[in-house]
């Protein structure tokens, strides 16, 4: 079984790490994804390494990771390959843990910043 | 004329502030907005300040910024407020300075991430 797991920056801001969890809840309802959890880079909890587990406890042996991020920087070129390569070897039953592309790059984005643009102008 | 600055987090990797500029030039392109730019919070260049120079130096009397960020952190409900303060003292011939919603909380920020987990499950 395939887990899902929306990886973000995280905030020492609480209310903005229960957005990434809201919209988890969102994604989880729209695909009918049962095996699903946020998780954090910092700030936020579970870390990346925790939300494998606890997709491995309810019976995941493929982890997909959606990077919830903008912006192809540091954390997705540095961090996150670390993290994956960590939890590798921490969970060695782990079958596959696959990362997609980030939000990034996708046209829907400029057209919400489109429609922001709008309701200001 | 109002001038419209897509404020993202920046990055010290540069690809990643070239990829905020790309999406400004095809929201740009979509609204056919002619007084836009890219700002950026650290990594990147302009500064938000830099920014409404510029836009100002061709013309814009108002800025609309919109938060190229997915959280409500820490960066824009403090660093982003602080900011857009200082600009309004540094600016005085500026008549408005106006901050939208950030990207979340869209609809289709979960569409996008259901998109991505079905190419990969």
């Amino acid at each position: 079984m395939t887990g899902l797991l929306v990886f973000a920056h995280g905030s020492s801001v609480e209310s903005a790490n229960e957005a990434v969890r809201a919209i988890t809840a969102q994604l989880a309802a729209l695909g009918g994804f049962s095996l699903i959890e946020a998780a954090f880079l910092e700030g936020g909890k579970p870390s990346l390494a925790g939300g494998v587990e606890g997709l491995m406890s309810r019976g995941a042996t493929r982890i997909v990771v959606l990077p919830y991020f903008l912006t192809l920087g540091l954390h997705l070129q540095r961090d996150l390959p670390k993290l994956i390569d960590e939890a590798r070897e921490a969970f060695p039953d782990l079958k596959e843990i696959h990362v997609t592309e980030p939000l990034d790059g996708h046209p829907a984005l400029a057209q919400i910043l489109l429609e922001r643009a709008q309701s200001a102008c």
